[in-house]
């Protein structure tokens, strides 16, 4: 426990990574055996803790407390290695069930930790794993992760957009790559974010926005020696730097009079443009590109399908093993609010599981976890369960844009988890849950800036920590990462203020979903910036994200009987059971139905008196976390203290307007009275 | 008629004085015995047509085809006079009523114009009557001033705010006094400016934005120099020269620790800054304050009263003939949408009526014609009708902030002359109208920038000309102002193209009236940007402007028996007139009452009917002008037709969302099906 800050304050909050967590690693005698660059960062992490805490290289392993080796196919024999129980049960793990490039075995025997890779990565990985959990119990634990492609998309402009500002839909202060224009001169903030990644598993990293304006597009080509630089100080931490891309590069950059996707000379320009930054730099991870949405140019414009549009960056990239992660973000940014038959819902359905086969290899079709866009309870896509032969990335959003802004507590753990686990084929047994469908793995919209915190809420790194675990382990239970957490992030906290923080976050998601759009019909948040309640918001808007509140009921229907038809696009048993108004889950009743106000949930409460209901319950959720919270002022650091207690009051104050206008706006437009006497203005 | 456009592009468009307006001046023998400043002035307007179009001075006033004289009192006996009936009948006519300062005599006899004024400043009006009618009928014509102070206000910043731009509430373009935070180093578009404005009468410009941020808080002391320059231009035609002024202005300016009015140092600040202002501009008119208003510090910070805020200020000011305008739009900005029993259109009677006879003689209080924001519909201000020991200026809004934005077509000039001609005390003989009770005369809101047309919609030059002619004459026809308009507007016009000028005009505020808020009840707009519909865009806000829509009806309860107690603001009849929903005028029955939506208007209609109707009436009516304006394709100059039919477009489109977001907002409240079948989604 301390009473005051005793961290370094001229650089940003440590996140999990704290001095304390160097302590792992220092004090220890360490023996390595392992090649590879990586190696260089985990002897400089030890070399760091060595300085703080003691400790030392030695040049026999049975000397060591601490042993970091590479093990290679077949195993080198190396009658040492005998000699020490850690490193030979772990040896013995791993020639029993090969490790995957990234994966180690941590194991623990007579006071040795051993850590055990095929690679320098996996090592680096072993490293940064003692580091966030501390030493290990006796016994041997083997990590991999579930999937290569861990990925963070970062929506950073290099000059501050007139609405979005320097990162679109950031939270957390300005970009950490960019400044006026340019990239940034000073990047050890990058290099210490790095690290932060690294140690939650994150290998790919997107640096700049999907919508790519004119400066952010020179990033492909005059700009490439900056990117080079910041390359460089993700390689350290064996992540592959990639950069969003204009469609219409080819004319924008390159001078041509078309982008359309089948003229050889477009494809030749990509190929030029890719190999040049191959050049630049050699473990470039490839393009992300958002086409044909929402004003941003696409194949469309010139007659092609997506796929044709694609593949010939794909094809630019094959040669060095990089890859194009493809937005399926596609739908009618038009549309026109009279027209109920039309459903954006549907859109990428509708564009891509046609195209399922013709993408190329290495296209990672990367779809939003639901069919809209990130709202605090959505349906999961059906397109992650209809494309069988192309590989789909499943997107999640840690920066919290429809989800509090980092303004709200709102740990999303719970959220991802529940993505993760679906299965459109139900509950049969061997049905593969959406964890294993995601072939071209997970990406994230990062939600770091140069605030100290990094997340703007000290408690959102938590979303941000959670996203790196569970790419890496999908299956995982969020909870138990929350803790992870919390262990790594407040080393001096004690039990109590453990159990504080835990159950601040663990139903924060629960409760920000009851204060704000009920029964999974989203939005209803101002169309400015998506920050507070709007009931009508988005109602007469092209946006198509309505909820078509009248005086008798709300609600979309999207049954295939009676309306959008989009329940249609998901396979059994669960397009009967969207279909079906019985059996609807309720928190999803009305993304599917339009149903009166009188209408029984399964809870037995109508839809009127629930809206009422968990309206006051969320408010009363916040103002007993804000009670808890305060009741840590003297058991966590003051300065993160300070920032959540000051964003408490916020967050009280933003959930109970949320709570008054929506309970007002259904009062005043069902003439319901509320059941348990309260007003509603 | 003309085909093309044979104007001078290269600079903006000349508004009611085009290169035909000289016509009037030129090709005739000059005669002129006046002297002052501004006879320089009309010198050189002759100068100018006889170049156009020939002519010359004259020595003898017998050979003259137009006379202008001055006469004094008492009138200098000149023989010579008396020997052109022209300016015999006029010189006779001022000597049985003398002439106001500004006041002139038309007269016209046997082929000759006499224009005799009392001063050059008179002379100058009537040499600009000339050019704006043409030669006058034979006979005598009087015209004087209203009321001796007609002012414009600017919104203009110096440096782009972030949010409201180079202007607030501008739509035509960037200032034309400042760019890049200083004043324009080209001062010759504000010279024709301040010609046309001459040329209406106007005499008094304040040029910066009553929100004075910390730039534009510089002029009044190290920019002065600049805001001599452009003191200079307005000078030269008749027009004074005011500012606007931030009341912190002795701390942000002085370094003073405190702007408290009673302080003797911040008066004292005051009256030494304002010997500055004055040892820089002679003429300079005076400050305007816009105190204790939305974020804008006042004396309320010190715990004094707007009367003690303002008349230190006043003090500075009068030695020096100069006078403070104060704006009485003050209320609470933060108000609680949940608290129904306050009331935003009572807070200036709340401030101001108590301190009636408190303020020095040289402040106006500046009040806004409705109790609330320049809306469409509002009933007069009860202000003006309380304060009796007061002098107060009426203030409208010419930039067409809640009225289409320049975009819409909606000629204002019926909306000021029903709030000019309102009786506070009924139609009983005797009844002064507001026109009189403005014993600090006019002032409205510009509505030009940098665009080529000035006023962005070419129509919109029509408010500004209005505006200017109803100060001067406040009890005039409106419509008879709107064809001298076109008149001078467009002199090549035939009198079809005349005639769809005025039809398209006339009654465009009612149209804008029918397709947007109904009955008085005001906003329903978006609160972005002011633009638009957004039926509870202003509903759960915290400025004071609601509409309460539930299912059973709509409307603001604003009667003393039962609701806000505004109505009692009103003296007798009104005050009985609003309170009673019989008696309540149909289109303020929103703003005074709230009713069921069967409740039956005077018309016959009930209210939701009414609704359907002019808001299905409203676009027709916008169409029905589309089509009547493309008929002038080849009747009027090519530019100006362009870009109202451009801006037609828009409005079409604007007015049916309009109409089709309104009649679904209600459809959907009340579920009274529209009596005529039309659908309403």
């Amino acid at each position: 426990m301390t009473t005051t800050d005793t961290r370094d304050t001229t650089r940003e909050h440590p996140a999990w990574l704290p001095g304390e967590s160097s302590r792992h690693l220092g004090g220890r005698r360490v023996y390595i055996d392992a090649h590879g660059p990586l190696v260089d960062t985990v002897r400089s992490e030890f070399t760091r803790a060595m300085a703080a805490h003691g400790g030392r290289f030695v040049d026999v392993i049975t000397d060591a407390e601490i042993v970091v080796i590479l093990v290679t196919e077949p195993m080198a024999p190396n009658p040492a290695h005998a000699d020490v129980a850690a490193v030979r049960e772990a040896a013995a793990a791993a020639e029993a069930s090969p490790l995957t490039p990234e994966g180690y075995i941590l194991a623990r025997r007579d006071s040795v930790t051993a850590i055990v890779a095929a690679t320098d990565h996996g090592a680096l990985y072993g490293v940064l794993d003692l580091m966030r959990n501390g030493e290990p119990a006796p016994g041997v634990r083997r990590e991999q992760p579930a999937h290569p492609i861990r990925m963070l998309d970062h929506w950073d402009n290099m000059t501050v957009h007139p609405v979005m500002g320097a990162v679109e839909r950031g939270y957390a202060g300005d970009s950490i790559f960019f400044t006026d224009g340019e990239v940034r001169r000073d990047l050890d903030r990058v290099a210490r974010y790095a690290r932060l990644l690294a140690a939650v598993g994150i290998n790919r990293v997107a640096i700049n926005n999907v919508n790519v304006h004119r400066t952010e597009a020179l990033l492909l080509t005059d700009k490439l020696p900056d990117v080079a630089r910041v390359a460089d100080v993700f390689r350290s931490w064996g992540i592959r730097l990639h950069l969003s891309v204009n469609f219409a590069s080819p004319v924008l950059l390159g001078g041509l009079e078309s982008a359309d996707p089948l003229l050889p000379e477009v494809a030749e320009w990509w190929r030029e443009a890719t190999d040049r930054v191959y050049d630049a730099i050699p473990d470039f991870g490839g393009y992300v590109v958002k086409a044909d949405s929402e004003g941003q140019p696409g194949p469309f414009s010139y007659g092609r399908s997506h796929a044709e549009g694609a593949n010939p960056l794909a094809a630019a990239l094959a040669p060095h093993d990089g890859i194009v992660h493809w937005r399926a973000f596609v739908y009618n940014h038009h549309q026109d609010w009279r027209d109920r038959s039309t459903d954006r819902a549907k859109a990428a359905f509708g564009h891509f599981v046609p195209l399922d086969g013709q993408f190329a290899d290495n296209v990672v079709l990367q779809v939003k976890h639901g069919p809209i866009d990130f709202q605090t309870r959505e349906p999961v896509s059906p397109v992650i369960g209809a494309l069988t032969h192309t590989n789909v990335a499943v997107e999640l959003q840690v920066t919290q844009e429809y989800t509090g802004q980092q303004k709200h507590v709102c740990y999303l753990g719970p959220a991802w988890s529940e993505i993760l686990r679906f299965r459109f084929a139900g509950e049969t047994d061997g049905a593969r849950p959406v964890a294993d469908l995601a072939t071209g793995g997970f990406v994230a919209v990062s939600n770091v800036g140069t605030d100290h915190f990094l997340t703007g809420h000290p408690l959102a790194q938590a979303n941000l920590y959670a996203f790196g675990r569970l790419s890496w382990e999908p299956l995982a239970d969020p909870l138990r990462i929350l803790d992870e957490w919390i262990g790594a992030t407040f080393p001096d906290a004690d039990d109590h203020a453990r159990a504080v923080i835990h159950s601040i976050l663990d139903s924060s998601w629960a409760t920000y979903e009851k204060y704000t759009a009920p029964l999974g019909v989203g939005f209803m948040v101002s169309s400015r910036d998506h920050y507070g309640p709007d009931v009508d918001g988005y109602e007469y808007s092209r946006w198509g994200t309505y909820h078509f509140a009248d005086r008798d009921g709300v609600g979309v229907d999207r049954t295939q009987a009676t309306g959008t038809g989009f329940a249609g696009q998901y396979p059994s048993p669960w397009r009967e059971r969207y279909e079906s108004l019985a059996e609807c889950p309720d928190d999803l009743l009305l993304f599917f139905h339009h149903v009166p106000y009188d209408h029984v949930l399964k809870s037995g409460s109508t839809v009127i008196q629930h809206i009422y209901d968990t309206h006051t319950e969320g408010v009363q959720d916040v103002l007993r976390s804000q009670a808890a919270w305060a009741g840590l002022s003297n058991r966590i650091d003051s300065a993160t203290h300070e920032r959540v207690t000051t964003l408490l009051v916020e967050q009280v104050r933003s959930a109970g307007d949320w709570r008054d206008q929506i309970q007002t706006y259904f009062f005043r437009k069902s003439g319901v009275a509320d059941a348990t006497g309260r007003p509603h203005y």
